[in-house]
């Protein structure tokens, strides 16, 4: 097999952690596999150069940033590329740039736009361990950029993609993905496996295993992942495209999200285009608006709910403020005190019922429920902040999330 | 007027320094100058990086070295780019790649094959500081590789060459080239100007301001070059093209070499062929010899000593053991305490009688010369390690370089 590993910032963290990532390397590779490995900047290091450019100035030039940066995982490839030589391991380091990273110009948040990962395929075929800076590749102008957040994972998947891996392996602290977070369900379960979709929702609802840009790029490109934990050598979760036997489950996990604000605008002349208005404003500002309700209109005028992320909000207000409907100003609310908990499983396509199942179970809490979104495989409801946990619990037992096999609706 | 600076890891050692730097280039930039920047890394990060290094493999890959020792330059180039800014000075950073500093494969102790500077022309023209990454370059196979010794020095003469500056301003802990080292003489006196071949006579006798590689590389692309301070605002050396006035002066400084060892031959078979074969193994182990001196033959043998660095002894003497003529074994004698004391001046060529004018000062002081060797700008003795101070003292005096002008033979 061809292997594409990742190790976060933890795991390469100081001299004796990349030590310990050589072995396992080693280990794999001696299993007869190909491997290749991205690697992050050792943690903290990212946060000692970001402090150094701070105060050099209050703003600095993102190419620059991202030069400095991109220093971080140049000195961890070099180290466990010598570290795998140490094993008897051959290896290569190789930049994002050396890799074939291409980006486009958006310094500190770019995009990858191809890889073309010869040297990568060059070395693997001479049997040599790639070992490959994360976070990191090389703008139209030839300048260093980066990839901004879950940049590393992003750079794994597209190793993978471009020497045609047989999986990915992202090692981060925690050992897969669950049917809900451990810390607040006792008996939360780790998934042997997940689709595409359902990760997709995971991540895009909270879940901080993965980042959405990542698995959206493993789909496209069809990479199977698998999330596991570099500090014990359990099988992780592997995240793949869906097969028959998970549409057995109608839920595969529950999860939450408290970063999310409500805001109800009042009297809002209920005649088209003006609620189109209202959110051209709002997404100008760069805000990602997430669920949209509506209510039935009284008297020529209608409520209007959304959910921005909290840290958004004061942008939210500054853009709102510059509506003026007619001569009436816009009556806008924020609730902040309030979570997002969803139910995500393929199997919903195929089983009916969830919903009313899950309104059931939340009612039998006495929690009220605030504002309701669907998907195909998603049930989202925003409820009060302070019954998260008891939520989430209540839905882990409905669904009997703890016993393998699910609930089998 | 274009000038290119460079600022060794002394200059940079710290952030405050840095912006130190910044403050200068900025000074240099509102004059109205066009300003190219060469910095090295932070003092202390390439031993850092190198200790990790030598912790994570005894013998690390030198390609691998080569990755990590660059990214202490990164570090520095990014932060005076964004300090220059913070001093509203519009500043861009370029790596040795950037730079289009081109070296050999020879990594760790790479040679500059072509630099390009398109980009750094590009940034000068838009009025922009262009901030390099010294010590760096490219390989052919698009790897990163370093200098060796004295490498950010080469790259700042390089860049001066590649945008054609009209001064290579050389920022050291020096405020420039004396007679003689004024820890020993306590009327030495700096030098206003120097030429290009007295500079590289007294960097490879062991005057410690510039790498004798950097003094040639700008002699051969007729680059000015200026040693000066970056703690005062003293103008320094100017070491250019020899010009008339310098011709006046026989002896322009007195420098001393303690780091030679002394190898003496005995018995060895006069006659064709032998001497060569000596020094063929001495120079294929990779060990360069400095004087050779041959004696009258007696009986048919002669004796022949030469001077190697000292800590190629080891080396010497394995290479000289290997060598067998006819049944007789070689005699090898080393002397470690001597000291090579030289004069050097361009007017030399002038001036007859510096050599005896200097054997008179040496046997005056009762010190023995033990080997002369003599170039058309400089005369070398060699004698007793004990009387280097002494020596120095004596031939400053005789050439009276204490007083502006020299002697005038």
């Amino acid at each position: 097999m061809l292997i594409v590993q990742k190790y976060g910032g933890t795991s390469v963290g100081d001299l004796e952690r990349i030590r310990n990532v050589a072995r396992r390397v080693a280990k794999v590779r001696r299993e007869g596999h190909d491997v290749a490995v991205v690697v992050s900047a050792m943690s903290g290091e990212t946060d000692r150069l970001l402090g150094m450019a701070h105060e050099m100035h209050e703003a600095p030039s993102e190419r620059e940033l991202d030069l400095l940066l991109s220093s971080g995982e140049r000195v961890t490839i070099a180290l466990l590329a010598m570290a795998l030589e140490a094993e008897g391991v051959g290896a290569m380091a190789f930049t994002g740039r050396q890799a074939g990273i291409e980006t486009d110009a958006e310094h500190t948040r770019a995009r990858i736009e191809r890889i073309t990962g010869e040297r990568l395929k060059a070395a693997l075929s001479e049997g040599k361990v790639a070992v490959v800076a994360g976070f990191q590749g090389i703008s139209p102008h030839s300048d260093v950029t980066t990839l901004g957040r879950g940049g590393s994972d992003l750079t794994a998947v597209a190793v993978a993609a471009a020497v045609k891996a047989d999986r990915c392996d992202i090692y981060t602290d925690v050992d897969g993905v669950y049917t809900a977070d451990p810390r607040i369900v006792s008996g939360a379960r780790k998934l042997d496996r997940i689709c595409f979709e359902e990760m997709l929702e995971l991540a895009s609802l909270g879940a901080k295993v993965l980042q959405t840009r990542s698995v959206l790029f493993a789909m496209r490109h069809s990479v199977p992942l698998q999330v596991l934990s570099s500090f014990t050598d359990e099988p992780g979760t592997l995240v793949t495209e869906e097969d028959k036997d998970m549409e057995q489950v109608a839920v595969s996990g529950v999860t939450y999200d408290r970063n999310q604000a409500k805001i109800t605008l009042g009297r809002v002349p209920d005649h088209p285009g003006v609620a189109a208005s209202i959110f051209e404003k709002v997404s100008a500002a760069g805000i990602l608006i997430d669920m949209i309700i509506q209510n039935v209109s009284h008297e020529g005028t209608t409520d209007i709910s959304f959910t921005v992320p909290k840290v958004d909000l004061r942008k939210v207000k500054e853009a709102l403020a510059t509506i003026t409907v007619g001569d009436t100003s816009l009556s806008v609310e924020a609730e902040q005190d309030i979570a997002k908990i969803s139910v995500v499983g393929v199997g919903m396509r195929a089983h009916s019922g969830v919903a009313a199942q899950m309104f059931a179970a939340l009612s039998a809490e006495k929690i009220n429920i605030k504002m309701i979104s669907t998907s195909e495989i998603k049930i989202s409801c925003v409820i009060d902040e302070r019954y998260t946990e008891l939520a989430v619990r209540a839905l882990h037992d409905a669904f009997s999330l703890g016993n393998p096999g699910g609930e089998g609706t």
